[in-house]
């Protein structure tokens, strides 16, 4: 076969076991708290008719989808969101009881320019309730965000919470015209990046009047939660989320243009990573395959982002690399069959064990295999331990180890693991 | 928006909550064999370089690929198999400590015919040793079949084993020529399905002489388990595999044409499934990116079929369709407080629990909703169960119905549940 250079495409990346270990518990904390809330998993194709998934994107965005003609010659194009796909799934399976609360966690494919923690194929967790406009359907979607940083373990954040109405209404006293609204928007969701400043400038050069401009931020920052969002705040409280977690913020809008309520961005301060997860109230656009409105609200957490940082800055020290908890090394291939019993004893009670495969290494090689893969245990036996009926149990952790007696096997390792 | 219909492409499915819970409950079942066995995770890309995952396909096979040229103008193609990737990584990675037992559950695409059962995506689990020789290795990959196919529930069936080793060299003594090997095999494969006199006019087209024949039949009836088969079938008894579900079956060829020595395949008869799983021995393959050999073998399990099964027979009758344990209902807007109070406590003993999120519904139409989704408990409390400081639980299987004290629930719950 010719000489082909093993890689990956760019903003493509392989997952092995230390890097798998750490997603799946990010993964796991974030399944069990949407189930703790009554969300249900579902999953739908990577690949389907390109018109479905474009939606409501503009021309702009398409660009940003991998499309192609499958072999049937149909526009088939990746999956891009989990949103669109759920708008789908909601118009046509039509008896999904409602609220439809669901979690979706798969990956989502880019065209996008490649660079530090922007990837080509990402994952995207997003938990949803579709059919319900009340506060608490928003108010639970924040909680969730909540409860899944706190149990990473993420030390200081902010959830900020607008509404989309809010800010609709004070454009509006401001005599924005109408057509401009989420123009305007767009520049107010810059507060946190720019000056106020450059804000207004953005907005002169989007022809918004200077008057207007005035009368906008003036009303920014007098602007309270209009009553639906009284009602989420104090929702959120109730839900358990501290106060020092959660604040309103008038200045956020948040990019995409489908909101139609409540907005919502955390923003994790210690560690220093920024905005990692977002999500609103979007009325107007679960419907669009069914041909009417169906109250909706969500989220969608970056866990990327989230991994990425427990990896940088090693968060999470204590989370092995390896499933194997203990490997049993073979001083001699013909005590196979010994080293086989002693696995299935171990195995039949739920300890992961691997005996080693490569019977003829030495057994130095065979340990530091051990440790090269981040093994906890190993199990060492010649013929003095068979003929004392024992084994000798070495922690490659606390480098310490003892001759114990094989019936104890169990009891000493679960001592150890638990 | 203009009017599209809300369906997926042929081929491609939805997995609604029903349809999850019995997919995770199996992916659940494969992990924890794989992990008992010393395997970990990996996970590789959708999209790859179309030239790495052609591998060695041949060019009719190509055909199957979902190919294109990605907006940079670079040949890609989706993942069809997870073996090719799995080597592309141990060349990229020479640093994994061998042997690498290493385990991956992800979707692969196939522009195939769609049929009952078979579908353009589908789920792979595969389980591989790469770098050891050892007979225990092929030995393991059995063993974990059986494990996974026992912990489904089915009742009966056999993982039928053989080499090609044996194949090769009883098509060699009857002096086939070298450059029809395979093609021999292929036919040999099909005695499960079609008549020997069927088989040997199929080797007559193939223009093998009929001596030839008559020879590769008179020994495959005579063939036994070579030394490193019969050190395979030894340690899969010593693994604990009941003798009547493994079989040596000199007729088992396996159609890829990779494997180089054991070669394996479970066919589940009660109920009657046929082919499920198999796997083999390939020591040419996972080198092709290295540039040298690495010894090898591993097992591919066929999920979806399993899933299907599972469903169509309705194997797990007692699955839950849902993970919402409880649904608090709201008999009034008004006592919205109260049900999130309830709702705190019981997620925090982790009861995942739904507060019915369309408080002006009749409380008909909440209990309804839970049984539609499957929902096994219901709390109900109104105005009087307020003033005792009680709640009513009412069990959605068993119809029946209990007032408790507000400081039971908890409890009460439990006991139904576990």
């Amino acid at each position: 076969m010719k000489n082909i250079e093993a890689k990956t495409l760019k903003g493509f990346r392989d997952f092995l076991p230390r890097q798998m270990a750490i997603r799946q518990r990010v993964l796991d904390i974030v399944k069990n708290v949407f189930e703790s809330y009554g969300f249900d998993p579902i999953e739908t194709p990577a690949l389907e008719y390109a018109e479905i998934l474009f939606g409501k994107t503009g021309k702009e965005a398409e660009k940003l989808f991998y499309k192609f003609k499958d072999s049937g010659n149909r526009d088939v194009a990746l999956r891009y969101d989990l949103t669109v796909p759920l708008s789908r799934v909601v118009a046509q399976y039509p008896d999904i009881p409602k609220p439809f609360k669901r979690y979706q966690i798969q990956q989502v494919w880019r065209a996008d320019k490649p660079q530090k923690g922007r990837y080509r194929e990402f994952t995207q967790c997003d938990a949803d309730i579709v059919g319900s406009k009340s506060p608490l359907a928003d108010a639970e979607i924040i909680a969730i965000i909540y409860n899944v940083l706190k149990k990473i373990g993420f030390e200081k954040f902010t959830i900020q919470i607008n509404s989309r109405q809010i800010l609709f209404s004070l454009i509006k006293n401001a005599s924005a015209p109408q057509d401009k609204f989420f123009s305007v928007i767009q520049s107010i969701d810059k507060l946190d990046k720019i000056s106020p400043e450059q804000v207004k400038q953005e907005l002169i050069t989007k022809n918004i009047k200077k008057e207007t401009i005035e009368k906008i931020f003036q009303s920014i920052e007098k602007a309270k939660p209009d009553s639906f969002l009284h009602d989420v705040l104090l929702f959120v409280k109730k839900l358990g989320v501290p106060e020092n977690f959660f604040k309103f913020n008038s200045c956020l809008a948040r990019g995409l243009d489908y909101y139609t309520g409540p907005v919502y961005e955390a923003v994790v301060e210690k560690p220093k990573i920024g905005s990692i997860a977002g999500g609103g109230r979007y009325d107007k656009l679960v419907g669009m395959f069914g041909g009417k409105d169906i109250p909706c609200c969500g989220t969608t957490i970056g866990v990327d982002r989230i991994v990425d940082v427990i990896e940088e800055l090693n968060l999470w020290p204590e989370i092995s690399p390896t499933k194997t908890q203990v490997l049993i090394t073979l001083f001699d291939e013909l005590f196979l069959n010994q080293a086989i019993e002693i696995s299935q004893a171990l195995r039949s009670e739920n300890i992961k064990t691997e005996i080693y495969l490569n019977p003829e290494k030495r057994l130095e090689k065979q340990l530091k295999y051990a440790d090269k893969k981040g093994i906890p245990l190993a199990i060492i036996f010649g013929p003095k331990e068979i003929q004392n009926n024992t084994v000798t149990l070495k922690n490659l952790k606390t480098r310490t180890q003892a001759e114990i007696k094989k019936s104890d096997i169990v009891k000493e390792i679960k001592k150890i693991i638990n």
